[in-house]
């Protein structure tokens, strides 16, 4: 693994994969085919993609029942405590609608409000995680969302992976559709015979699934356009190399974009973690995986001081950073962007990816900066509520129509004055 | 204004101006343009687009001194005032970070950390409002965001508007560029040498400045792409029908695709308000737009009950929603959608655009769904912390590696055990 010494301006951003126009205009169409055909579409481009002709988008009964055969009974009280966490931790997210009332007769406030409907996409292939059916779906029923619909691409032998349906069961979620790609979003956002549209689409797909969220936002909401993912490790001369190298290979063995990055003042740790990823990554069944990504998007950057490898954390303003100092809590206030922060040697990224309770959909790419881990606010919406009393409107009235003038919005001033004429 | 009985589904969602593909390429050309040539693309599309030569982008202390000179003390006075009640409104939504902690030694919590920076849009032309300038930046300055940088394109005159340069200033606002469209949205996401780059880019504009905010979407955070204006009045026969009538036309002056509605199981109520229209539209100083607006996206929608309008409102999920019914808080708890609610006769919607607190940039067409007003939140992020101890890795190490395992991610499942190994 590449040392380098760093002291200007780094940065993790990948060029973001926006597409070629051609997908652009294979997603459009697929976009406008949903639409028009519905269902018999969906159908279609499931036989043409995910080459499988079925008979029925929802999963059955009887498909439920098989997936519970194929999971070890063990696994299934794992994945109900790790729900438990979930749910507790997003519980605390609950934010309460409220008011203020003044004595001249004004109550102003907020109302918050559950949506209707979410749209969980779940990816297919290796990528269909039934943590992640965990992570989208409890902030949504948490925050009281009524309907929720999943989507995921069929197998060629026409079925789901058994732990997605299991961690969807356990949940409670009942609507279940064997159907993927741009055509999956098109049908949640647009609606067909037998899937009815929703209100937001959450979850990460491919480049189609990327293109097809992006379109059909603003006719429906979506959750962020997820990229590759990626670990920042901050560590000083306390911390165990062993486990800096071996939470760096957890990440890299995702996908071969994803990014690996020890940030260190310590030279000794840096040449100690590069050696142990060496030796460690021989031991791994994803390792052409995980050393493309470490040669290619790994890094390890030296600095002079503990404080210069803290701002070089927040340049990089990485999905996961995990904290390996001796004094762990004396840095997060310093760490301006970050999407999940792991403090101290014994909370490596995998106990957050499937276990402790926060939610493992996390800004990437940079995004860090400006957005937050998936989260309970991401499924309800604010309501402003305005209440003014005669006493009020009589008080402000004559200011608010002056600053309506100033405009030139002649009806906004005339509706304020209305109330004020009468009393006269 | 038309009459119409319904029972069924109805809706005001207008089509999603998405531009047509030549309008995208010149966004796309621009966007690139300013990549490249920086500053020296926005004087250039500056002089094409605004037809003006300007030797500076930066807004100078004179300028801002000539504004004061042309705006009224009093007014001044009144966007003081305005300025505090949104200020007190948007400080009663910031929220906290918080932690929980377990005896086992784990630590869980979110941290809500303010944007570094924010950019905002005002728009130019009759839509360069000071209020907006005030609901923009406020949220943001209450969120604790550092860096706010404004654009707006200047007129003929290479100016801006004096109201809009004095709100700024009240704001404390000193970081005021003279660039509009899409050039401006590409120097905010991207930077030149004159404008860094910002986190976050706000406010409305026209179909080049949307374009031009969802393609950097990602790049940088945006808000909503904003629609045209609407509301809708929800009434029985209590209600005044000069005061429907008057509120009604407050948001048909504002564009000619603005949309009115009101929804009432009073017949009577509905057939006054029609005449009260045709009445107060021809004092109007802005008829010709308010009367297109009227004709072509207003309605008067008469159910059987009150139930079945509250129904009716909840399938528009209106931007503005005024309550004008004998008891209007029993009805609050029924409204699943609305961006602003105003309670009983003397909460006219100006009191909201302008005054009250709540701010006015409001979900548009159908997306109050699933969309928020404008508000603090937009201007922070939250990071998860996950704190595990010795203790809480031992009990639950073994069951982290089996649910990765299930996944087919040994390395992660090793960098758990790595942590118990040790202690074996």
């Amino acid at each position: 693994m590449k040392i380098v010494s760093v002291s200007g301006n780094i940065s993790l951003q990948r060029d973001i994969d926006s597409g070629s126009e051609e997908q652009r205009k294979v997603v459009l169409n697929i976009i406008d085919d949903v639409k028009e055909n519905r269902d018999k579409a969906l159908f279609q481009y499931t036989e043409k993609f995910d080459h499988v002709q079925l008979e029925s988008l929802l999963i059955s009964d009887e498909e439920i029942k098989e997936a519970y055969r194929e999971i070890d009974n063990e696994i299934i009280l794992y994945i109900r405590e790790a729900a438990d966490n979930i749910r507790d931790y997003h519980q605390r997210q609950v934010k309460q609608s409220w008011m203020t009332t003044d004595q001249d007769g004004t109550i102003l406030g907020q109302k918050i409000t559950p949506l209707d409907s979410a749209g969980v996409y779940v990816p297919g292939g290796t990528a269909a995680y039934p943590s992640s059916v965990l992570m989208n779906v409890i902030p949504a029923q948490v925050a009281g969302v009524q309907r929720i619909a999943m989507v995921s691409p069929p197998q060629q032998d026409g079925r789901l992976p058994a732990g997605v349906l299991v961690a969807a069961n356990e949940l409670g979620i009942h609507e279940i559709y064997k159907v993927g790609g741009a055509q999956a979003i098109a049908a949640l956002a647009y609606g067909t015979e037998t899937i009815t549209r929703v209100d937001k689409i959450t979850g990460p797909g491919n480049i189609y699934v990327a293109l097809a969220k992006r379109e059909v936002f603003g006719v429906v909401d979506i959750d962020m356009i997820a990229g590759p993912s990626e670990i920042v490790v901050l560590a000083d001369e306390t911390a165990k190399a062993s486990y800096v190298a071996a939470d760096l290979l957890s990440q890299a063995e995702h996908d071969a974009r994803a990014s690996s990055v020890l940030v260190t003042p310590s030279k000794l740790l840096a040449e100690q973690t590069a050696l142990e990823i060496t030796n460690q990554l021989e031991a791994l069944p994803r390792k052409e995986i995980a050393e493309a990504s470490i040669r290619d998007y790994g890094a390890i950057y030296v600095t002079e001081t503990l404080d210069e490898a803290i701002e070089t954390v927040n340049q990089l303003a990485p999905e996961h950073l995990e904290i390996m100092t001796e004094q762990p809590y004396e840095i997060i206030g310093k760490i301006r962007h970050a999407g999940s922060i792991f403090l101290g040697e014994n909370s490596s990224e995998p106990v957050g990816d499937y276990f402790a309770g926060p939610n493992h959909i996390l800004p990437t790419n940079g995004t860090a900066r400006f957005s937050s881990p998936l989260n309970v606010d991401d499924f309800t919406k604010k309501s402003s509520i305005i209440s003014y009393s005669a006493q009020s409107i009589q008080m402000n009235g004559s200011k608010i129509a002056a600053l309506a003038r100033l405009e030139g919005l002649e009806a906004h001033a005339k509706s304020v004055e209305q109330r004020l004429g009468e009393r006269k």
